[in-house]
């Protein structure tokens, strides 16, 4: 009997973000995350990435169920249009499956199953049975999953961190990490975003002990905290400190309204609804009873805070007295927005608190010592690290050798790679059909390179388009060029430029014989005579279109 | 009489970099530095930013010299522009000279007058007398300025550090800033890079340890560093160190080769020529025996290590023997790039450390204490932060009124601001024409917000011409709509895209009457049906150029 499974890496392993795994025995296909990734400036006009689940399309008819390790967009965002191909029931935790729902509002006519799990529950799903294990991370509901699979038992961390102080007050369950590692793990799959911090990640309690402190200092001031919205328990030490400092909440930013909302209906938030006043409500309350909770921590051009720096805000006018905590750090990207929007606060006059000058946050991702715990715990046979660069998945190796793990039962992923788990062997098998797919209006990964390419081009130079007439008999251009150009020259001198583009290009085409010529040919002829015209005088080389009709 | 003297702030102030002031009294003007930012992702196509001068090319007569306080591209960087438009002497130490000597040859137009001056030396420059400081910094040749004008002593800090340990043994001239202090300092314009960050920068000399204790861990090891060329003692470091290894020096990279000679030039880098070999000859060194030093930090595309690493350069190939050290941090804004490199560099199986991994850089500017100490010693009568974004002036305000000055003798200056000190006060007295100017290929300053909108719309959504033509006297299209676009669709679907979208032009012009219609009118009809059409297809709004022809 053949008890080999196969691991197919879809996302999340050569790069931060997009995180999907499937997991393969025979005939059955488990997903394990189905993330997004927010693209950089190098995909202009693209909304979103995802991964590209070729594999698992072509593979429909085995793949079980989607199984979500936390509600973060880079585990859970790509899911309305995996769904949309290939339907089939997800389980996550009831955090996790209420903001997929709230996600799956804008995609109404995708039907789907979502079956809700706990910690320590146990689901069987064909020749897989799936233990869900508590972890601590930046989101309540994170799940870490033990697989067993008839190679063994596979971990997979998710994301996590060890918080010795939860806000939940329950831990992530070393205990049962332990458990597994006496029972036998065969494969450990763990993420590696913090391999590069050293010592341990900072308790999220300890970031409630610093906004009590800053609330202390400022009992006048009107305060506003601006973190991510799916910060759960970030979100309950900041309404605990509201009560316990006697000020009133008001949320601002549709995704704060949203997400406080879902959260306290399954009972992940918990408040006492009269310090809960709705934003329009403010001005009816004196500023040192006023805290107002926002999203816009990452200096996103749209949302509530950014708005109130520029003054374009009307809910909330800014002042000298109040006070904005940037309760999060800049995602690597973002540090331009972010400076931006504190500058800008400062300028109105109002005082910054942000990451650089208090202890405002902390990460959600392990450093190397909780790294080192779980790898001690679930003492793997063989070891994969996911869910970061390459440097960070090498770094991560390094640290498992250095616990003493043997090289050769380490595997470093790629995009695409299938490796395949035997009783006593591990083994990159090959490569399936995996990447990146772009997401851009309503297009889904209908975008190509070459569509990327013409887009940086035109950015960077600007476009021209020449548009001749040229009488086929005669071979003389019959009325005067038109000639448009965007991007490339400076409003005044466009009268100029365009009069001595025409001439440019009537007394190209004359030099030459056209009579009966290809279009193509006379196309060509204009192109390069314009393209050299225009270098001549602007040292730039914008795209040419070029059309000739002929009479 | 009237003593007021006038300061007028052209770059460097609610910004970090292209630093430039003007120091102003009756018809005499003395420039502080001209320098350049490097632009972000918003510019895109845009070379390098400079100061607008119009202030100074408006007051040309008066200016009287450009002082540099050292040799950093966003002190230096916008020379050859000013000097094309006011040609004045310039002031500054040997390698700040020796640096603008090789940027002005791609300028060889341009004579200028350069004098060098060094720490102590007193310039009488019409009533103004300028003493030079002695400082630390991260290029050698750096220069604090103290101005005694008709109104007091302006001590100008430039960018320093305080480093007890320098490299060339030569402190950062503390005594001195005291003796002024004691003297009397009126105001104090005091650089702001490092004022959020706590304590004290670590000493230069702490990074050669770190890469000592490296290159005694990796005896057999063929060793890179990649550093900023213009880091001299940093270089300096490199190079002992490669003595005391007994490792030969190549170094690659334009400005690597070219700072790393000018320096020895003058006499700023020390080291035995001997120890120096071509990059052409490193085949024929063990690896044991080598040092490579390179540019490509900051993962710039066009850098030797960026090409090493992409495996596009001929001369050296890596491998699994090499260790590659990056002395340097990533400048905000190029972490991707710097990451890109060494991922590629460890998928190569060559070994990378870089400032997350070890201490193999330090800030070339103050920190908090270092900034206490400097306006402790100088005891301005008033106070302005320069060099930083408003968050970091703000803050630096602060740092002041923390050593007990008064709020009201700081002042937060912006672009362009002017500023009047007299001998009991300061004041804001208006705003010049201030602000940035872009250089694209050969032209300076000569695009404007427009085309730099039409490039970004460009890049986001693309481009549809459609050409038509139409009968003016049936007002029917009288041949087939050309359609081209760039940006937009798919190349799969281009053809099916182009048909439906001549039909519809077709249809939504049958619909009208357009008989001796303004051609104007014509294609406002065109363009609307166009986009609506693309719209309702990919969601995209692309820029339309729409050419109507009138048979």
């Amino acid at each position: 009997m053949n008890n080999k499974v196969k691991i197919t890496f879809l996302g999340g392993v050569g790069e931060i973000g997009k995180n999907m795994t499937a997991i393969e025995y025979e005939n059955e296909i488990i997903v394990i995350d189905a993330g997004l990734t927010f693209p950089g400036e190098e995909l202009p006009g693209v909304d979103i990435v995802i991964p590209d689940i070729s594999y698992l399309i072509a593979n429909k008819d085995k793949v079980k169920a989607v199984i979500l390790t936390h509600g973060h967009e880079d585990h859970i965002g790509a899911l309305p249009f995996v769904l949309g191909q290939v339907n089939v029931p997800i389980y996550g935790s009831r955090l996790t499956l209420a903001l997929v729902e709230s996600k799956m509002k804008e995609f109404e006519k995708i039907k789907y199953k979502a079956i809700s799990v706990k910690p320590k529950n146990v689901l069987k799903l064909g020749s897989f049975t799936i233990e869900f294990i508590k972890v601590s991370h930046s989101i309540a509901g994170a799940l870490a999953l033990c697989i067993t699979t008839p190679a063994g038992n596979i971990v997979h961390t998710g994301d996590f961190k060890i918080d010795f102080e939860p806000i939940d007050g329950v831990m992530t369950d070393l205990a049962r990490f332990g458990e597994l590692g006496k029972r036998g793990v065969k494969l450990l799959l763990c993420e590696s975003t913090n391999v590069c911090r050293k010592g341990y990640s900072m308790s999220e309690r300890s970031v409630g002990r610093t906004l009590d402190e800053i609330f202390e200092r400022n009992p006048s001031k009107r305060l506003f905290v601006a973190t991510f919205a799916s910060n759960i328990h970030r979100m309950q030490q900041i309404l605990d400190l509201a009560e316990k400092h006697k000020r009133k909440v008001a949320f601002t930013g549709r995704s704060m309204i949203n997400v406080s909302e879902v959260a306290m209906k399954i009972g992940e938030l918990k408040y006492n609804k009269e310090n809960i006043i709705d934003i329009d409500k403010v001005d009816k309350y004196e500023d040192k009873e006023l805290l107002i909770v926002t999203t816009g921590s990452q200096g996103e051009p749209m949302s509530a805070l950014t708005r109130m720096a520029a003054g374009e805000f009307k809910k909330i006018k800014l002042r000298e007295n109040d006070l904005i905590i940037f309760s999060a750090s800049p995602i690597p990207g973002n540090e331009k927005y972010v400076y931006n929007v504190i500058n800008a606060l400062y300028k109105l006059g109002a005082d910054v608190i942000y990451d650089e000058l208090a202890e405002v946050h902390v990460s959600g991702h392990a450093c190397q010592e909780e790294l080192k715990t779980i790898h001690a715990l679930t003492k793997p046979a063989f070891f994969i690290p996911v869910h970061g660069e390459y440097r960070h998945l090498r770094m991560h190796s390094l640290l498992a050798q250095q616990l003493g793990m043997d090289q050769r039962n380490i595997l470093l992923p790629s995009l695409g790679m299938q490796v395949e788990l035997g009783q006593n062997s591990i083994r990159q098998c090959g490569f399936v059909t995996a990447g990146q797919r772009l997401v851009d209006g309503i297009g889904i990964g209908d975008m190509d390179s070459n569509v990327l390419n013409e887009r940086k081009q035109l950015s960077e130079e600007g476009i021209c388009v020449v548009v001749v007439n040229i009488n086929n008999v005669s071979g003389c251009v019959s009325s005067e060029p038109f000639i448009i150009t965007r991007g490339v020259v400076y409003q005044d001198e466009m009268e100029a430029f365009v009069q001595d583009a025409k001439a440019a290009i009537i007394a190209s085409l004359k030099e030459q014989d056209l009579r009966g010529a290809e279009p193509a040919v006379i196309k060509n002829t204009i192109k390069r005579n314009i393209s050299n015209f225009i270098f001549r005088r602007t040292k730039r080389r914008p795209m040419i279109l070029t059309i000739v009709t002929l009479d």
